[in-house]
C-alpha cells in the first residue's frame, strides 16, 4: 500500500498567494461591478523589453529550420547566457565565478523550493520572519521543520528571526546556532536591505558555524544605495559559504517567461562533496532545462539595449514605489521599504490585523495587498503593498486609501 | 554544521546521458576529423511545426504590449491548454478527465523527478528492467531504494521486473509487492507496449494491492496499433490507482521548448487525502509554472494545421525507425521496437557488452547510441537506437554499422 509523505498534511492552509487568489476570485465574484487593483502578489504589469521581444522572435525562427533548430539544452543552461551573467553580475562588479558554477533554471522559485533536496532532513533552518513563503513551506514538505505550532502560527523546528521596526528590520544572529540559513535581500516582502557590513557579519557567522548561507537576490536590480551589496559574493569568504539565487522576473519582466539562476561556488564543500556537485546531478537527474528561445531571451537582457530598456522599467516601478511610500506617509502611515526594492511595508493603523487590513482594503478600497502575517508571526501588523502595478492604477490605489 | 543529503552519494556514477555526452565529447576533441552520427539521446531534430512557430511569435507579440503581458500563470497552467488536453487527449477517446486534474509542467522529465516528493520515504518501487534512469535515480535522491549492489548493478531495495526478449518485454507481477510502480509505455528504451489487456492486469493488481501505477506516456503518440491503449485511463477503474504523465517533447518537438503535463485524477486517494491535492500544493509552491508562450505553442499542437504537421514529423520519424530496424535485420541482427515507438532495442551481437558495442560503434562507425545496461541490469547485451536523427544520417548510420 503507497504511503503519502504526510509532512504535507503538516502545512497550515494553502501557498499564500493562492489563498489570497482564491479570496479575491470570490470578491470578485460576488462584486463584478467593482474594479479590484492589485498591489497583491509581486507580479509584474509592463511588457518584455523590445531588445527581449527581438531576441524571442529571432529564436523562435531558429527553430522553424532544421540547421538552427534546438533540442535538449547542455544541463547547466547554454554557455551564451552563463557566459553573460559570469562577465555582467558577477566579474563587472569584481567576483569571479567560473561557468560551471552558474545554474539556468526556469526561475528563482523552483530553485529555492528545490535547494532542500541536496540536504538531509536534519538541518535546522533559519528565516528572517517575516519571509517569503517558499523557504519554510518546501523545508516543512520535506520533514525538515518539526510540527506546525497552531496557537503561536510556527514551526517547532525553524529558528525565526524577527526583522520589526524595532530592530530596523535587521536580524540579530540568533541563539539557536542553524544549519541553513535564508537570507533575501533586498527582502521580500519589508522591502528593507542589509549593508555590506551587516551581511559580512552573516558571512562571518555561517563560516565560523559551517552553516550554509541560502542568499536570495532577486531584487538586486532594485538597489539605488551604495552600501547595499548586489551580490553576496561581494563579502569576503562568502564562496565557502554561500549560495546565490537569481531571478529574470523581477529585474526584466520575466514573471510570465520564466527565467532565473543559481550560483553554488566549489569551495562549498561538507567535507570532501562539494554542493555545487550535488546540485550538478540534480540539475541533470530532475531538471531539463530552460527553453532555448527564453535563455536567449535572457541572454538580450544583457545586451546594451536590453539594460537601457530593463533600467527603464526599474525606474518606472520605483516611481510607484515612491508614488506609494508618499502617499501613506502624506496619510500619517509608517512605511518601509521602497527605496532599494519595489515592496511597501506598512504599519497597519491601530495594530489592525493584517487579515483584517486585506479584508478591510479589498471590500472598501477594492485594493488587494498582501497581509503580513502570512509572511511569518512577526509580520503581523505590517501590510504588503508592491510597486508593480501600473503608474495609473497606482496612483488610483492610493486615492481609494486616501478616501477610507 | 550543515549535513548534505548523502543518499546523493550512493548513486553510481553520473546521469546515464551526462556520461554519454562526456565521452562523446572526448572522442570528438581527439578526432576532430570525424563526423559523428548521434543515434543516442532521445532528442529530436526537425524543426518546430509551422502552427507552433506562428503560435510562438504571435505570444511573443502578446508579450511586447502592456494590455495583452501575461505575468504568472495559473497554478495548474492556463485553461486554454489544460482544455485542449481534456479534450483531445482524453474526451476523444473516451475518458473523463476534470480540468483541475490536469497540471501543466516544464516537461514530463521534471514531474518523472519531482512525484517522488508527494510520498513517503518507506514506499516501495518497482520498475521494468530496463527502465527510464530518472525513476531509480530520484527515488534514490530521496532515500526509497536501500543500497547500490555494485556488483549486481542494482539497488537492495527495488523490485526490479525484468523485460527481455524471453518474456517478449512484458513484465511478469512481481513476487513482492511494491507500492509505487513505474510503467512507461510505449516503453524507452526497449520501444516496446503492452496492449490494453495487458495493461488492465497491473491496473487490477495495483488496485488490488493498494499500490500506485506512475504511467510514463511520453511517446504515446508513436502508437500505430490498435490494441495498444494511448493512456493508462482507458483501462477500467485506473483512476483509482494511476497518475500518467505526457510530454510534449517528442509529438511535437519541444526537447528544447519543455513542455508536459501531468494527470492525477481526484479519485486517487490514500485514506481521506487524494494525490491530486498534494500535487497541487507541491505545484504551487515549487514550481512557478510553464512560460505563458510555451503554454500557447502547447495549444497550437492541437489546432488542425498542429495535428496535422505533428502527425507528419511522427511519419517521418517512424521511417528512420522502420529504416533503423530493417537495416539492423538485413544485417543478421535480432532488433526489437520501432513499431509503436521510436525507439530500437537490438541485441548485441555474441554478447558484447553493452557498454564494449558502445565503445565500438563509437570508434569504428563513429554512430552514437545507448548501451542497454545503462537502463538497467536487464539491459546488458542489448543496445537503444534512436529514430530521431535526419532521414539522412540516419540512412548514412546503418551504411556504416553494416560496414564494420
Amino acid at each position: 500500500m503507497f504511503k503519502i509523505n504526510d509532512n504535507y498534511l503538516k502545512l497550515p492552509g494553502s501557498y499564500l498567494f493562492s489563498t489570497i487568489a482564491k479570496k479575491v476570485a470570490a470578491f470578485k465574484e460576488a462584486n463584478p461591478d467593482k474594479d479590484v487593483i492589485s498591489l497583491g502578489i509581486g507580479d509584474v504589469t509592463q511588457p518584455l523589453a523590445p531588445a527581449v521581444i527581438d531576441a524571442l522572435h529571432k529564436a523562435v525562427d531558429e527553430m522553424s529550420r532544421a540547421e538552427t533548430f534546438h533540442g535538449y539544452a547542455p544541463d547547466l543552461g547554454y554557455e551564451f547566457l552563463r557566459s553573460a551573467i559570469v562577465e555582467d553580475d558577477y566579474k563587472a562588479r569584481g567576483v569571479e565565478i567560473a561557468l560551471d558554477e552558474v545554474f539556468v533554471s526556469d526561475g528563482a522559485k523552483s530553485d529555492s523550493g528545490n535547494i532542500v533536496d541536496i540536504f538531509s532532513q536534519d538541518n535546522v533552518i533559519a528565516v528572517t520572519d517575516p519571509v517569503y513563503p517558499v523557504y519554510v513551506d518546501s523545508n516543512a514538505m520535506s520533514g525538515k521543520t518539526g510540527d506546525y505550532l497552531k496557537d503561536k502560527e510556527c514551526w517547532s523546528n525553524v529558528v525565526y528571526m524577527p526583522c520589526t521596526a524595532e530592530n530596523d528590520f535587521v536580524p540579530a544572529l540568533p541563539e539557536r546556532t542553524p544549519d541553513i540559513i535564508y537570507i533575501c535581500c533586498p527582502n521580500n516582502p519589508t522591502g528593507t536591505t542589509l549593508n555590506k557590513d551587516q551581511l559580512q557579519k552573516w558571512v562571518d557567522y555561517a563560516n565560523e558555524k559551517k552553516a550554509v548561507i541560502i542568499y536570495d537576490a532577486a531584487y538586486e536590480a532594485y538597489i539605488s544605495e551604495a552600501d547595499v551589496p548586489h551580490s553576496i559574493y561581494e563579502c569576503d569568504n562568502a564562496k565557502t559559504c554561500a549560495i546565490e539565487m537569481r531571478s529574470f522576473s523581477k529585474n526584466a519582466g520575466f514573471t510570465g517567461t520564466r527565467l532565473g539562476f543559481t550560483v553554488i561556488p566549489k569551495e562549498l564543500k561538507s567535507g570532501d562533496v562539494s554542493l555545487n556537485s550535488l546540485w550538478a546531478r540534480r540539475h541533470g537527474t530532475k531538471f531539463n532545462g530552460a527553453p532555448y528561445i527564453i535563455q536567449r531571451a535572457g541572454e538580450a537582457v544583457y545586451s546594451e539595449a536590453g539594460k537601457a530598456q530593463t533600467k527603464e522599467q526599474i525606474a518606472y516601478y520605483m516611481n510607484n514605489a515612491k508614488v506609494i511610500r508618499e502617499g501613506l506617509q502624506g496619510m500619517g502611515y509608517t512605511v518601509f521599504g521602497g527605496i532599494n526594492a519595489p515592496y511597501i511595508w506598512l504599519q497597519t493603523p491601530d495594530g489592525m490585523k493584517s487579515w483584517d487590513f486585506f479584508d478591510n482594503l479589498l471590500e472598501k478600497a477594492n485594493v488587494v495587498g498582501t497581509p503580513g502575517s502570512g509572511f511569518g508571526p512577526s509580520g503581523e501588523g505590517y501590510f504588503r503593498l508592491t510597486a508593480f502595478g501600473s503608474a495609473e492604477n497606482t496612483k488610483k490605489a492610493l486615492e481609494r486609501i486616501k478616501n477610507l
